[in-house]
């Protein structure tokens, strides 16, 4: 398998806070229903960096795992949005992803160094959350759903980290990386009032 | 299975000439890079329909199982081009998509109609002609799995059709759908000169 056995690493500068917990819990179904849109955005993320790079065959093949992975992630969250009776539908997403996009620098190579470790943080915090809900949620199907996730979850940061010390040097990675990561704690350090995987 | 034993459906108004039936086995090797090509494109145009319209359960629900099975197939394409030491890469796409899409009308809901006809279109031509290479493709190994391939494609139209008069009254479904049709063997009534699987 493709994404077994990667290296956990520590991407995160600041963890998530109580306060982010405690709305979680407070709002389940709100959550799932943005955690189905979270798996379906890293779905169309991973399929259209394929695009963009389509004769970069590592990337190609490392992110066709990690999109059908996320397409079944998709479904199986959209399947317990069923079971507990909620409707498919938009839900304003928190200002987290379109601040973390807009670090990503527009030339090229640097556009691609920044995009997949933008991805990797994005991973690393769910991973992070996911690994929250599975510890706090009082529903122990749910718990267990989300223990699930995150297991699998866990690998995908080290894939995109992965990718981009392929086509970096480690160095530049590294730096690159501890810069975006003290932005993506920054944005998350005022808790978004609406309840998001990402607030 | 989602997307088990949809009836086949009548779709293509002209069918494949013999001419691309002798570019495309003269050419298997760029025949397989552009099918790459097509599977990636097709779990993209899924995916970006879900975004689309998320609050559609039956089509998120369809494009799912389709997207994941694209990306499948996309993976096993590029196996079959990884033991042929084709490299990926990009390959100027012939003008069969773009004029077909020129065909979507932007306003909805015709735009919903017209691009599930459109994708239905495309699936349906692709099914003909995966059919006709597992028939002429002189490799064995090749041609089996071209009929792999075609037995699961198969079922694709089905599903575009089946979303199409999920949201639309079948009358209107059938007449756009005969117009589009139209068009699209026109569009492939001359002989694209570079080989590809929609020259």
């Amino acid at each position: 398998m493709m994404l077994a056995d990667l290296p956990s690493i520590k991407f995160l500068q600041q963890p998530t806070t109580s306060g982010w917990v405690e709305q979680a819990i407070a709002h389940l179904d709100t959550l799932l229903l943005d955690h189905s849109h979270c798996e379906r955005k890293a779905a169309g993320v991973a399929v259209n960096l394929m695009f963009r790079y389509p004769a970069h065959t590592k990337l190609v093949r490392m992110l066709t795992a990690i999109a059908q992975e996320e397409l079944q992630h998709f479904e199986q969250v959209n399947q317990w949005l069923e079971r507990r009776g909620i409707a498919l539908g938009l839900l304003p997403a928190p200002p987290y992803g379109t601040l973390l996009n807009a670090q990503i620098r527009k030339q090229e190579p640097q556009r691609l160094l920044d995009t997949l470790l933008v991805c990797g943080l994005i991973e690393a915090r769910s991973h992070e959350r996911l690994g929250l809900l599975a510890r706090h949620c009082p529903e122990p199907d749910l718990a267990a759903f989300y223990q699930e996730l995150m297991a699998s979850e866990a690998r995908h940061y080290g894939v995109y980290w992965l990718l981009a010390t392929t086509y970096f040097d480690r160095d530049s990675v590294s730096q690159r990386l501890e810069a975006l990561a003290v932005v993506e704690s920054q944005i998350l350090s005022t808790l978004h009032p609406e309840p998001r995987i990402h607030s």
